[in-house]
């Protein structure tokens, strides 16, 4: 099962499959229903899955068997939705993944327990997994929660700050996506039987990698396919998000276009008709580029750090699955 | 420092204190300020500090050193504090201990993002103290986080449910409220290196006072004084609740006390003027005394359960301290 990049994506689709599955499993049949119906909701809704694949491949590339961590992998989806449905609150967001989220579809009451939820049953599956390692991988997936908290709660202070530099922006993300996708790594590669080492690199990777899939998160925001990424574009421009691309450009803005991005703060967003010309400002500043070439920086970061893999063959799936994260377009 | 009952008082004061130094040192220092700020607010606040002294009580019955287990005793105080912010939210309550609620003070964004960050650093304080014994400690942490959603759930359902039986009631208080003292005495037990038996008997302990707790917590919305309770007399009332003393009268009442009975879940609560007069109708169906029935019953259980172990004068300590919860007034 190694080899070409087909067979890769035929084993992430495999395994897609069985996470999915051990997901619904997760939620179905507890009581009550008006607590884990919502959360069974939320899950089967969707998503990449990309959490508990970096699990999984992380086990396969220090030798591991993957049979030993299908619970983890299922806890960290269970723990990334907990952060999701949590956000949506705060964001007061709609619609998540083309769905209304529990809030909008349920209430208040329910998305709080049900997120809440979703997180007691992620430690109940990810100890099931612990064997003689429980202290360390519980103290990692526990690093990672904390950190997913600090992350939301810098991300909400931002969105009521006038200033934030790009060394803020990049410590934000670093707590809030990269911290989750760095805990995925690492605790695969526990749970894999890999040596300290391996368990660095493998650590490195998600975190570099996590950094390199939120700039690109915010670059999509603007160059996406309105369909393709399932929110419309320039979402994060109207509702004045201090973005990687909106803090570089105002760092770069002078006279006029620093005015009118000094606006969106102001503002707290833009009107939707407004959007061609922040567009303009970012295409006059080479914003898109910059970004890019960040996004480009850390992959190559994350890539370096698995150059100690001794398999050559893994070390291809974790060129591959980067690039297919960078060069997605949803 | 056992014999007397006054001794017992002194443990339980320094005790109590040292409990308060390690929540206050847990939340401290941490960033950023703008989520561990109103986790401190709220722990700050106070409380009885009942669930972590179950925890250092059960370490003192088996033999254990408290040394050991104060980690844990700011673990089981933080997890508590986590859903009192989040249930706080549910209930849309101003004031809790007499301060305003999180989401009151700061926003519902705060609040939710605080009380998961409690959550978070409670699972970080367990894990300081476990040694050898981690996946049971956190197995039963867990189960104790997974019950406690539960039982909110199912308290929540009840709230819209127009009939709901003594039996329901139970199982709701048991996950609610029951589950998370049952795990306080259990976490204890295995801390302090008790055998399979005083683990299971102390377990039963704090389960069954824990309801018998609930019960009583009922009980003096209806007898307690208003300034020692720090709630107004007759409030579950008015907010219509189905405690067990209505659902109880719910259950023995005919004819026109079984309409106005009826007329408070209808009408979801009473007006502040009208306690009165579902005060006469719980003397009049003698519920005071049935509830105090009932408390004295899942207490003597409790009682019952600790006759295994080995030293009497810790027994003594248990009996005292389910006296002092049940006949306090606050």
């Amino acid at each position: 099962m190694r080899g070409t990049r087909r067979q890769f994506s035929l084993f992430l689709e495999k395994e897609r499959k069985r996470i999915d599955f051990r997901l619904c499993e997760s939620l179905n049949k507890r009581e009550p229903q008006s607590l884990y119906g919502p959360g069974s909701y939320i899950i089967n809704g969707g998503g990449k899955r990309l959490r508990p694949l970096l699990v999984l491949l992380s086990v396969k590339a220090v030798g591991g068997k993957l049979n030993k961590a299908y619970n983890a992998a299922t806890a960290v989806e269970l723990l990334h939705n907990f952060t999701l449905v949590h956000d949506d609150i705060m964001d007061n967001a709609d619609k998540r993944r083309n769905l209304l989220t529990i809030h909008k579809k349920y209430d208040l009451s329910t998305a709080i327990l049900a997120g809440d939820s979703l997180l007691s049953v992620a430690y109940e599956y990810l100890l099931k997994d612990c064997n003689g390692n429980t202290k360390s991988i519980l103290k990692e997936f526990t690093k990672g929660l904390i950190e997913v908290c600090e992350g939301q709660s810098l991300d909400k202070e931002f969105e009521m700050r006038k200033a934030v530099s790009i060394e803020e922006y990049i410590k934000m993300i670093r707590k809030k996506t990269a911290a989750m996708m760095e805990m995925c790594c690492c605790i695969g590669a526990i749970l894999g039987g890999g040596n300290l080492n391996e368990i660095k690199a493998l650590s490195r990777y998600g975190r570099n990698l996590g950094i390199a899939f939120q700039i690109n998160d915010d670059l999509l925001d603007i160059t996406g396919n309105e369909n393709d990424f399932g929110k419309f574009v320039g979402g994060d421009l109207v509702e004045g998000k201090k973005t990687y691309l909106f803090i570089k450009a105002l760092e770069k803005a002078k006279g006029k276009e620093r005015l009118k991005l000094l606006k969106v703060i102001e503002e707290k967003g833009i009107k939707l008709e407004d959007i061609y010309i922040y567009k303009d400002i970012y295409t006059k500043l080479d914003i898109v580029n910059e970004a890019s070439k960040e996004i480009k920086r850390y992959t190559q970061k994350a890539l370096n750090s698995i150059k100690i893999l001794k398999d050559e063959n893994y070390r291809w799936w974790f060129i591959w699955l980067a690039d297919s994260l960078i060069n997605r377009n949803k």
